[in-house]
């Protein structure tokens, strides 16, 4: 491809807002364009390197017996409400009517399209496993878009599904698309964590991120110091060390105690340990339903955590005036003894409990009262939350819940993730079942599996980058060879010409720049498009006997009936 | 690729409502499977079926200097309203609002899409001419969908869009198009036909559909004989032979006429040719104005042409009540003469009439009142047409338009079209615009371009099949070679194994239908796989020393160990 017809117009000036170096130098090098906020175009340049990117899936995904397939863009949304997710995706999804009235979800994924087109299906037990994926744009419809490509509202993906008969077997596919991933990802150069972490509003029982360490990615997680244990700090789980939960328990007694709000203010007043105070949260859920999280004093609480043993979709903090006015309470002396008690009877309270409080005995913190505190409060005698489990925040330096070191915290971005979905579908979708041996019709164990084409591009710039160009790996590099003329056309044309000629997988890989322009621009340009190998024809390079050959950081001068077989 | 493990379950009911071959082939195959009306899954083999056409076009448009790159799904409405196609689309275009109310487009083309890139960059004259293209799924709000992927409401399509500077330079390009189409569609093994078309919504001033002549399909066009001329019937013009407008005009007279309505019985009741009557049929468009077209009594009205003579985005045919109370004339008897000083002051009324008027002289027929027929009208004296041009509706057996044989009826499928768009958008969009070497600022000249994957696929089935299978061209074959072992599965898998070990390219090439079922049921798969070469496996073809190789109608017993070379 000869650069003067090539579409690559370099940009100069990006908008002073973008702070991301990959969104700066995708833009700056004419791979992606803006359309409306988190929606690009990809250029030429772009689209290659996604090509590349979901070649390199394409191959490991069919050696793992994997079948590509393509679901129509428009999801039935009466799908959609078999499985609630119109309700539980909420925002995110964007719904459209036909003129016939027909609806239909702009999917973020698919899961209820592959569960449907399979159980229109007689499937027996024999034709399990198998595993169907596609390569298709989604759409989640964010309420604010970011850094280039890292969060969008329109992109493609590759997202693939598996169907198993129980879960022994899904387990041997999960393992294996554990090792797909990695190897999906070490092939474009990318070293993936993977951390085990939420599922939003897949569903399903756990799941991992493929995460590349990054400052600017969106996810934080921990991993132990051996690093055996992996999660994301939604999810994260730590040894909550034990303090003085064997002290006889003294009784509960009520002292004046004038004082500040805070957590601190009550260490300072009553001197005694962080750890020893109970830390109250009051949260306020989308059914209106009142969330009282408390915990020991020298943790927070996971919201997250928080949401799944509640069922909650989302959580606000209650307003000082909901804490007077319905709970009869008072800001930063709220505590779980009595508060049921005295709430207004129309309002529902649900105590969750931090499993921490068992590590401790004889506890203070507020009576529901202004400056008013309790001692001595013990879990199960005094106050009986509704849930006990774990909301506690993970935090560095804790010790990793399976015991193999302190957590250290991590950033990173998430570029693929596979769910264990179970039976969340299956159970909900009607007729989503097969045959078994025994001719009983059971339902499919399933898991998903996705990974973001254009999230990966821009991670592999964020790690392959010297700020002013890309240094791609070869497996993605939008082009192998990068001829640059120096006002020698006539002697590259003829290098680029019997580069074409020789080699033929070379042919549609290497970019001649044969525009009139400066060796700046020329220089400046063929850094960002980051060809693995550059030529340089110069009246410099004849004179020392050949091109200049630059790859990585060798450079050589080459004849030029030689260049072929070099860059083989 | 073993049968055993690919999702290729085959349907020997396909619903009886049913009757296009490629739908039942297509269905009955496993390659697609209906989602909701008009939108389809492409299962595995229809996939690659896919990828192999996208291929072919992939490298014919390359090839072709143009280049690939990809548009986001949704358009910004705004740009649709830019160019007014949020009207002119009418009720196909499907339309979607995000949550913070930003509306977008469903396109079915992305002419404004490439255009709003391209005017944000500084074009100059010597970036031209240019051509981009992507494939992408494409949306149309079809009233029916029919005929499998015949016609459907959601489908991949390749749209190409070239900027040109001029008129001259584009029409390079155009022509160029048309070479590179035919030879796309040959290399699939589809000959086609370039027809003239209608543009619909899409716009500018000419445009060409490529058509492959099927029974079944929905384009109905016209060629001269000796093939030099085609045009669909929307736009097919023809010769209009003289008849007598070099007789002396005599004078309007106005005479009793107790006759039916119909234009038999004008010829019955005045004794004179049908071609000496006039025509005239009263429509009513979108904006509720009134259109007379009038037309030698031969021929007929062809309503697309009318439409774009009118620019009527809509026709109907008028009420009799209308023609009574609003025009004050008479069905069966509407007459140009006089009609505009009668009618309602509020109607509008534009009177159009077909040029074949000016070859007949002294024309009969009616006179807006019942029962009283006028004699001997004359164009220009007795009426005078506020638009008269080309309205009249091709016939087989016409004259050619440009004087090359009689007109041929043919029918077929259209499986791309290429639009000259001129300065459509150009004009439209502000600011899409390259600077001149005289240092102005002047409007692309542009065309469209495209190819509907999913109904050459279709098509491809419709010339290529025998009722109960389908024989692909070796182009576009999902499988090349199919292995059928008849329970000699330890024999075959070697053959399957030798072949892709040996053949690097037919890795991914050879199915192998391993099942353990019937030997019927596996040439009844075969048949819809329609692999180019099938090889058996079975005891028979063990005893007689080898494998049997099926390819076309050749049928040969060969050594397991010279498979490999022999289907090279």
């Amino acid at each position: 491809m000869k650069a003067s017809k090539y579409f690559l117009r370099t940009f100069k000036n990006v908008s002073d807002d973008e702070k991301i170096i990959s969104a700066i130098l995708l833009k700056r090098g004419a791979y992606i364009r803006e359309s409306a906020a988190g929606r690009f175009y990809f250029l030429p340049l772009g689209q290659r390197v996604q090509q590349k990117i979901m070649a390199i899936i394409k191959e490991e995904m069919d050696s793992a017996d994997a079948q590509e397939m393509l679901a129509p863009v428009l999801h039935p949304l009466e799908l959609w409400k078999e499985t609630n997710r119109t309700n539980t995706a909420g925002f995110e999804l964007m719904k459209i009517k036909d003129r016939r009235g027909a609806e239909f979800a702009l999917g973020g994924t698919a899961e209820e399209m592959f569960v449907d087109l399979v159980r229109q299906y007689d499937v027996s037990y024999r034709d399990l496993p198998f595993h169907l994926y596609q390569f298709s744009p989604k759409f989640r419809d964010e309420m604010r878009a970011r850094g280039g490509l890292l969060r969008v509202r329109e992109f493609l993906m590759k997202d693939g599904y598996s169907f198993d008969k129980d879960e022994e077997s899904f387990k041997a596919e999960y393992e294996k698309m554990k090792k797909v991933y990695t190897n999906i990802f070490k092939k474009m150069g990318l070293e993936t964590a993977i951390v085990e972490a939420d599922n939003g509003y897949i569903g399903g029982e756990y799941c991992h991120e493929f995460i590349v360490n990054s400052e600017i990615g969106e996810s934080k997680y921990f991993t132990s110091e051996d690093g055996s244990y992996s999660a994301h700090e939604d999810v994260a789980k730590f040894k909550k060390d034990t303090k003085n939960e064997d002290d006889e328990q003294k009784s509960l007694t009520e002292v004046e105690a004038v004082r500040g709000t805070t957590m601190q203010d009550g260490v300072d007043f009553h001197k005694l340990p962080l750890w020893q105070q109970i830390k109250d949260v009051m949260f306020v859920d989308e059914k209106n339903r009142f969330i009282l999280a408390i915990i020991r004093g020298d943790f927070d609480v996971n919201e997250m955590k928080l949401k799944h043993l509640t069922s909650a979709a989302t959580l606000r903090a209650a307003t000082d005036e909901e804490i007077r006015e319905v709970l009869q309470s008072e800001p930063g002396f709220i505590s779980p003894v009595g508060i049921k008690e005295k709430i207004d009877s129309k309002a529902e309270l649900i105590i969750v409990a931090d499993d921490s409080l068992r590590t401790i005995s004889n506890a203070y913190g507020g009576s529901n009262k202004k400056n008013l505190d309790l001692l001595n409060i013990n879990i199960g005698r005094d106050y009986q939350p509704d849930i006990e489990g774990d909301i506690a925040l993970a935090e560095a330096g804790f010790e990793s819940a399976i015991g193999t070191g302190k957590l250290v915290e991590k950033r990173g971005i998430e570029v693929g993730n596979i769910f264990q979905l179970g039976y969340h579908y299956s159970s909900k979708m009607k007729g989503a079942t097969y045959t078994d041996a025994d001719g009983k019709e059971k339902p499919f164990y399933m898991g998903c599996y996705g990974i973001g084409i254009g999230r990966t591009m821009a991670t592999l710039v964020e790690v392959y980058n010297n700020q002013k160009g890309i240094q791609w790996p070869k497996s993605v590099a939008p082009f192998a060879v990068e001829i640059i003329s120096l006002n020698k056309n006539e002697e590259a044309e003829k290098l680029y010409q019997s580069l074409r000629a020789e080699r033929g997988n070379l042919i549609d890989e290497v970019l001649y720049d044969d525009r009139e322009t400066s060796a700046g621009e020329k220089f400046a340009d063929a850094d960002l498009v980051g060809a693995p190998i550059r030529i340089i024809v110069s009246e410099k390079s004849l004179v020392a006997g050949g091109v200049e050959i630059i790859d990585g950081p060798k450079v050589e001068v080459v004849e030029m009936e030689k260049v072929a077989d070099l860059i083989k």
